[in-house]
C-alpha cells in the first residue's frame, strides 16, 4: 500500500525542513511514502476564506483517483490515542485497496466538497495548530505509529 | 505576570531551535517569558523509568517558589480548543501571583511528587508526542493564545 502526505502550499518556515526530511526517510523504512505538497494560487488581499477554500478543494479533488482512501486531519475529526492511532493504520493497511492519502489542509481548513470526498476525518488535538508546524508533528506520530506496529522501543 | 516553560533535558533536535527561539522572541512582544532547560543526568542504560522519573521530580522540585503556578503539559490533563486555552490563561493571569509555569515532562512522563505539587493539568492531545518536538508545539500555541487575547489575526 502506499502512503502519501497531502499539504497545501510551500512550507515557508524553512528551519521544520530538515525535520520534515527526516520523519520521511525514516517512514520509508516501513512503508512506500511520499509528502505532497501541491501549489496554491496566492490568494488576494483580504479574500474570504470560502473562496480560498474552494480553489484549494479544486486542486485537491482532481488529483484524488476513485480508490484513493482520503483521510482528513481536521480538528473536528475522531481522537485517539497514539496506539489507537496505530491500531487504525493497521486497519488502513489490511482493509484499503487503493492509496491511503492523509490530507493537512490549508490555514482555513477545507471546504463542503472535500467534506463530502473523505473516507474518515482525524483529529490530533482540540487546538487549531500552525498547518507548517502540523506537518512535522503528523509525520513524527504517524512514525511513531510504525514502531508501535512493529513493537520497536521508539514509544514510552 | 513572569510565565515559564520548563523542559527537561537539552534539544537533541537541532532543527528545532530557530523555531523554538523565533517563538520565544515573538512571546516577549507580550508577556515577560523564558524558556529553562534543565540539564538532567544520563540515564544508565535499561534505567527503570520510575528512577528517571524521580531523579526529574528532585531537579523540578527544588526549583520552585511555594507561590508558583505549575501547570503540568500532561497527556491526563483537561483539553482545551485554542480560544479556551487563551481564555484559561488569562484566568491564570488574573489570579496568579507568583510565576505561571508551564512542565513539560521528559520522555516518560511525571512522578507521583510531581503530580502531587500540580495546579493544574493541560493535555494538547490524546496522542503521546516527542517531547522535545512538543516544546516548539507548546510555544506556537501559546503565542496563537497571546495573539487571540489581543484580537490580533494569526488565529482563523
Amino acid at each position: 500500500m502506499k502512503v502519501e502526505l497531502w499539504c497545501l502550499g510551500k512550507n515557508t518556515l524553512k528551519y521544520l525542513d530538515s525535520g520534515i526530511s527526516d520523519y520521511e526517510k525514516r517512514l520509508k523504512h516501513y512503508v512506500p511514502f511520499s509528502l505532497e505538497v501541491f501549489s496554491i494560487p496566492s490568494a488576494k488581499k483580504n479574500e474570504i476564506p470560502e473562496n480560498i477554500k474552494r480553489v484549494e478543494a479544486e486542486i485537491i479533488l482532481k488529483k484524488l483517483q476513485p480508490t484513493d482512501h482520503l483521510v482528513l486531519l481536521d480538528e473536528l475529526g475522531k481522537h485517539y490515542s497514539s496506539t489507537q492511532f496505530s491500531q487504525e493504520i493497521q486497519q488502513y493497511f489490511n482493509h484499503v485497496n487503493g492509496r491511503l492519502i492523509f490530507l493537512i489542509g490549508g490555514a482555513f481548513g477545507f471546504s463542503d466538497d472535500v467534506y463530502n470526498r473523505a473516507n474518515a476525518k482525524i483529529s490530533f488535538s482540540k487546538m487549531t495548530m500552525n498547518h507548517l508546524l502540523f506537518r512535522l508533528v503528523f509525520l513524527e506520530q504517524f512514525y511513531r505509529a510504525m514502531t508501535i506496529l512493529k513493537g520497536e522501543p521508539y514509544h514510552h
